[in-house]
């Protein structure tokens, strides 16, 4: 079979087509929709791609990403931010998702992970130690552990309290409520929720 | 609410958020993985992507995507390839398809679009009085008219019957068949397709 389309245009699809869940007529559909749009458009998003490493990097403190000239994350230096109680998280995504709220008034503590075996994600591998000097240097009093609702994040949630119990450091450490979310019948509702809701029913 | 991702970060998910169909959550997956990923994924993307407007051309006679250094379309200049039966597409993709069929000798003519009054797509807009200018040229005995199956691409068919016929041009024109497709159950096809197939009917 001869070529069917240009090289430029194969090579395009090839490297859209190892974004996360691009199959290849997806990866097709993006590179015909840029080849078809102005210039422009594949050149700017050329130019962001060829920045984005050098103009991002992880905060020291928090391991949030922060711009490339930032010392540390403003989440953390801003006066306003209640230094002593900290949300962990996995992942830097998942501070932006927190913020949406508008409710957390503390710092964040990403650990790049949670423990995973199959994976081969060990606690050693997640900013675990860097909480435990945390926790001592800022004179934290509240945790909120606020992995994810997975095997992976409910186990880190279990090391991380076991790790800071063992440590001999005192506070207090919560993790997010499980429930109904909020728009979903209960007929929706998987059994695995609905018993963590029945569990952490509230009083009127 | 201060700034929660890095420049670099937000620009990246801003212009891949441009792609279609793409919103900001996957657009934030993408740029992230693409962050997590070794710098050379990014920077082949953001290559393959600059050449991407330089490296390809329209084939003057066909209007298929070809190799910004070819003449014509290798489709085209090939000798075994049948230059008096032709099938016309829409767009440059849909010769990917029909070559992977395996079925087709014949040459393409890409019609750059369909005729669509709404996105305010006219005849004129289409790459058509060089189709008749090609059937005259090389003599074409057979026209496969292989729009797509939607509105738009049926009325383009429509209108390339009639203008092929009002030039007196001696063509036998066809249309791809409508029906089932392969491997789809009778109770999931549609109504429109299902009266296409009992039309289309062909005896043992």
């Amino acid at each position: 079979m001869a070529q069917l389309l240009p090289q430029a245009l194969v090579a395009a699809i090839d490297e859209l087509g190892k974004l996360p869940g691009v199959g290849a007529r997806t990866a097709e559909r993006y590179a015909y929709f840029l080849l078809r749009a102005d210039s422009t458009t594949s050149q700017k998003l050329a130019a962001s791609l060829t920045k984005l490493h050098t103009g991002v990097k992880s905060c020291p403190v928090t391991f949030a990403l922060i711009d490339a000239d930032e010392e540390v994350s403003s989440l953390y230096s801003d006066p306003e931010r209640d230094k002593s109680l900290i949300a962990v998280v996995e992942e830097p995504l998942d501070i932006v998702a927190l913020e949406r709220t508008g409710q957390f008034k503390g710092t964040y503590h990403v650990l790049g992970g949670a423990i995973s075996p199959i994976d081969g994600v060990g606690p050693e591998q997640l900013h675990i130690p860097e909480l435990a000097a945390r926790i001592e240097k800022d004179n934290v009093k509240e945790l909120i552990i606020a992995t994810n609702a997975s095997v992976e994040g409910e186990s880190t949630a279990l090391f991380l309290q076991r790790y800071i119990k063992d440590k001999g450091l005192e506070v207090t450490m919560s993790r997010l409520a499980r429930g109904i979310p909020v728009g979903v019948d209960l007929e929706y509702a998987d059994q695995i929720t609905l018993a963590h809701a029945l569990e952490g029913r509230k009083a009127f």
